[in-house]
């Protein structure tokens, strides 16, 4: 199992979710992160205007996925969340050791 | 070492703590997030009200602890965070390289 | 390549990226938390005045880096992020399975 993590567009993230539901993505997390990368924010753009600060709001996405699952889901990610433009964020993944729901106790691939 | 992530009920929090402190868990990280499982949010209650959105209010809570120790602290999540209802949580565990406390520099188990 | 986070006092934010700036590192992300550790925050300072509650503000600072990298920027956080008083914070690490720059699709260390 893996967790995918996308660093992304605030803007993006209804079209992010629409494409990871598409593909069948059931459940995922959302929190507010912001950054930087190579520009350090002094060229990328939110909301229309050139972001004056350098820590540019991004979104955290959070995906348990199955091994089997993991390179189609990047591939959603990567599509959805592109704009072109500096700014478009990072994806990364880790193992994941175990996985459970809450409710039910259940583990590993039926836990997600 | 691993560390532990649960997304959970926010209400939870303040039980969930007692139960982790009572175990002997000396620290943890809180975050705020929200999310979906396979409900997409729809039929989950948040304050005693249906949330009529779809991204629900969840808090993080992130548990480092020798492995060891990770197997009770499961248990204590799990127990202390389920009410039986959907929305209840997941939680999963990865594997940790290295671990700091920054003060005195300590590394691994004597950092936590 | 490793996932490096760091949860450290809120006033250090600035320091630490200067140091990791200074050092070559090209983007990170930072993101509110909030915990405790030995000191259940009872004696923790926050803004001048004891913190009177246990859950104590702090910050969230992730860098993706490569294997190599690694060392040298536990040393540059652990440095610039350390007062020597209870809740300077604490640093781990996590090996990164892939990782990927949306606008270039570009992975592993040229994807950071
Ligand atoms: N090395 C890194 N470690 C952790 N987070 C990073 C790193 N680099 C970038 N990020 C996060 O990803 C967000 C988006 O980064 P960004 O897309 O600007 O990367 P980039 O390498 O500069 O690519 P581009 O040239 O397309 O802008 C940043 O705001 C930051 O939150
Ligand atoms: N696949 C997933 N990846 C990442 N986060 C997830 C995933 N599934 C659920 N979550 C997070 O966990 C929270 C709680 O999920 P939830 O307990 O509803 O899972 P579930 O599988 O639908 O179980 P239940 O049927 O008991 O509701 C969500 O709000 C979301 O933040
Ligand atoms: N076991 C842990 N798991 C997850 N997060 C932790 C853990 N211990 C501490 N933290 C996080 O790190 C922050 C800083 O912890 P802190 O520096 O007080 O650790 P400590 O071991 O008590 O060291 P010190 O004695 O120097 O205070 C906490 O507010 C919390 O967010
Ligand atoms: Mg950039
Ligand atoms: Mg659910
Ligand atoms: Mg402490």
């Amino acid at each position: 199992m893996k967790l995918i993590t996308a660093i992304v567009r605030p803007e993006k993230l209804d079209s992010i979710r629409e494409g990871l539901e598409a593909y069948g993505v059931q459940g995922l997390t959302v929190s507010a992160a912001s950054g930087y990368g190579r520009q350090r924010g002094y060229t990328e753009v939110y909301r229309g205007a050139e972001y004056s600060v350098d820590l540019v709001p991004k979104v955290r996405i959070e995906v348990l996925a199955t091994d089997d699952q993991t390179d189609d889901i990047l591939d959603v990610l990567i599509t959805t969340s592109n704009t072109g433009r500096a700014g478009d964020g990072k994806v990364w993944t880790v193992d994941v050791h175990e996985a459970i729901r809450v409710r039910t106790g259940e583990r590993g691939a039926a836990a997600i």
